[in-house]
């Protein structure tokens, strides 16, 4: 069998062994309950505290303002939920973007459907959020704004730090949330310089475990626990801490922060190569997102191909020994075209020919060249089978 | 310094290294994103599968029937959330006792805020819920009933089939929920021969690794998910799923399902023999749930000594190389004594004399009796110093 190349690294990464490394010890050893009273227990409770402060310094704020969560769902969900009923008394209207993860637009949906007021900001060609739009929505009752720092499926980069400021100037009791799971290792997500008082992250697209993230929530804001039982996590989210994911998390932040700029020039230079090679190589392909490199994710690139099913495609390349997706891995599976790309403008039927093709850091020339040669073979077999 | 002797296993278990061999290929090869249509994805869904078909076999139900969770609280915590916003056109009433877990009754103090009525029932001297006083407490508009199936802290196995069957009896259409955190491994937790219509487990307290469990929803069950997003878990949990902490759940749970009769004989008699050893050595020392020790979790010796303080006895243990608790891990540090031993009518100063010692089949005879002959002095002595 040929060598894979694994270009979906937006979906999921793999597991760095050094952070494997890092979490053995607290399955082997450290196993303890880091709510005992003794010594067992307080090895896990270091183990467990040592994991904040590595995330506080990467992020620059206070350990205490960080809340371990079972991932990037979980903290998305629960920013929201958490700020609405701790403000409940302020107003129940909050603001986001048409191109949010479905953690937030579903939310927000079921929250609609409890009687919250929702706006939802557009979006230009390129995913761009214009922060005078943000500003223009906010309202005396707006509670909260979450943006997310970059999308997942086209790789915006969003101007947060405008945004919040933005948001603040129109009301400066407003809060303001930022999906950074996707921006996590490859964008400014230092919640202070963005302006953002709450932000969640995961450990699973930065090279760690699945099953682990963070919301950090800067301190003295109001924000109602949404999983209670005993006192973990500073009365902010319950159940026993999962020690070995929160070092696997704080590994892997640390590792995507000591490696930032080697891992981002390596993952641009590889997609800026692949780009260069499909434009030359194939027609009728358009790029998603923004057409300035700089401000989209250095490993993202999102293509539609005219005349073509983006299912067909990715399903051709895994044959091939390419593993891509063709938006999101959450909604793989769906006949719909991405709510992103449509939001976006992009013509529904095009959308249907969506690739998305994320580099990592181990990938390398050699396997970007054998996509950049398989890719054209796949599209042109593909097209001579279409009724089109 | 001399070997640790750990009697906390109901806090937190150590992780049996062979469930972490069993998680490993899920961080080392098989880490990709279940939802993805490729290779890579297919073997962390194979994965997911698999342990999903695992804990079906042990629990006798369908695979399709378990959520993976990050852990009992959030299953807790959803099982009371998910029915009750999935049937409020049947009601807003709920059941429960007053010896449940934190996870449970602090979720249903925030639900009674929110506009729900709640019944907890009382519990016996030793711990036990009566199934006529939960039938009596069923009302036309009870949409739940939740029992823990073992209690924590004085390890009280109730009479799950009988409640379950009185329940039904009073309204067919109230759903039952039973939190088996505590007695996976030790004791019936099959849903259908309980009679359950949903069920929480996790896996840190069967030497599973921490940030993971399972909620078991009966087929047709209502029910709302709690976290939403991705289609996860058929729709019930969203986020990516923590594929290694499923596989390490369900293995496990295997090998406690495997090893159940051994596990158990080896606990009970460490377990007796300790209790034998205490009442012939200390004087002024009571017992905490079931006199009956076929009624109570094969592991569980809960006991409170007159004038001292539980804290006290446990930090002096600690320095003597003994890992104990007072009641529950969750609440330690907490100067109110155990919310269980209260509801039991213990008085209140001696409960705070109370101790729990909780063996597991990584303890031996030489172990119990080194903390046989500890126990004895640092009890004598900590009554030497009290003023009482």
């Amino acid at each position: 069998m040929a060598e894979r190349v694994y270009l979906d690294h937006a979906a999921t990464t793999p597991v760095d062994p050094r952070v494997v490394e890092a979490m053995l010890p607290y399955y082997y050893e450290a196993w303890g309950n880091p709510s005992g009273v003794y010594r067992e227990a307080q090895a896990a409770r270091k183990g467990l505290d040592q994991a904040h402060d590595q995330i506080a310094a990467i992020l620059e704020c206070s350990p205490n303002e960080l809340v371990i969560t079972s991932g990037g769902t979980e903290a998305d969900n629960h920013a929201l939920r958490g700020v609405a009923a701790a403000r409940a008394h302020a107003g129940k209207h909050l603001i986001s973007s048409t191109i949010e993860h479905h953690a937030i637009l579903h939310t927000l949906e079921a929250m609609q459907a409890e009687g919250y007021e929702v706006t939802l900001v557009d979006v230009d060609a390129e995913g761009f959020v214009d922060p005078a739009a943000v500003a223009a929505a906010v309202r005396d009752d707006t509670v909260l704004v979450s943006i997310m720092a970059a999308n997942n499926e086209v790789g915006t980069l969003q101007p947060l730090a405008e945004i919040s400021r933005a948001v603040k100037d129109a009301n400066p009791k407003t809060l303001v949330h930022s999906d950074a799971v996707q921006a996590a290792g490859a964008a400014e997500i230092r919640p202070d310089l963005l302006g953002l008082d709450l932000m969640s992250i995961t450990a699973h697209k930065i090279y760690g475990p699945k099953g682990v993230g963070a919301l950090y929530v800067r301190a003295r804001t109001p924000f109602a626990p949404q999983i209670i039982g005993g006192g973990q996590e500073r009365d902010r989210r319950a159940g026993t801490e999962n020690v070995a994911g929160a070092i696997g998390l704080a590994t892997a932040l640390g590792l995507a922060a000591s490696e930032y700029e080697a891992r981002n020039a390596h993952q641009r230079s590889l997609r800026d190569g692949l780009w260069r090679e499909i434009r030359e190589r194939i027609d009728c392909v358009h790029l998603n997102g923004p057409n300035d490199f700089d401000l989209r994710l250095s490993n993202n690139l999102s293509v539609c191909f005219e005349r073509v099913e983006g299912e067909s495609i990715l399903l051709q390349l895994d044959l091939d020994g390419i593993a891509a997706s063709s938006g999101s891995a959450c909604s793989t599976g769906s006949v719909e075209a991405s709510h992103v790309l449509l939001a976006m403008g992009v013509d529904e039927q095009l959308a249907h020919g969506a690739v998305r093709l994320t580099v990592g850091t181990d990938n390398d020339e050699k396997q970007l060249e054998h996509v950049a040669q398989t890719l054209p073979a796949v599209i042109e077999r593909l097209r001579a089978l279409s009724p089109v």
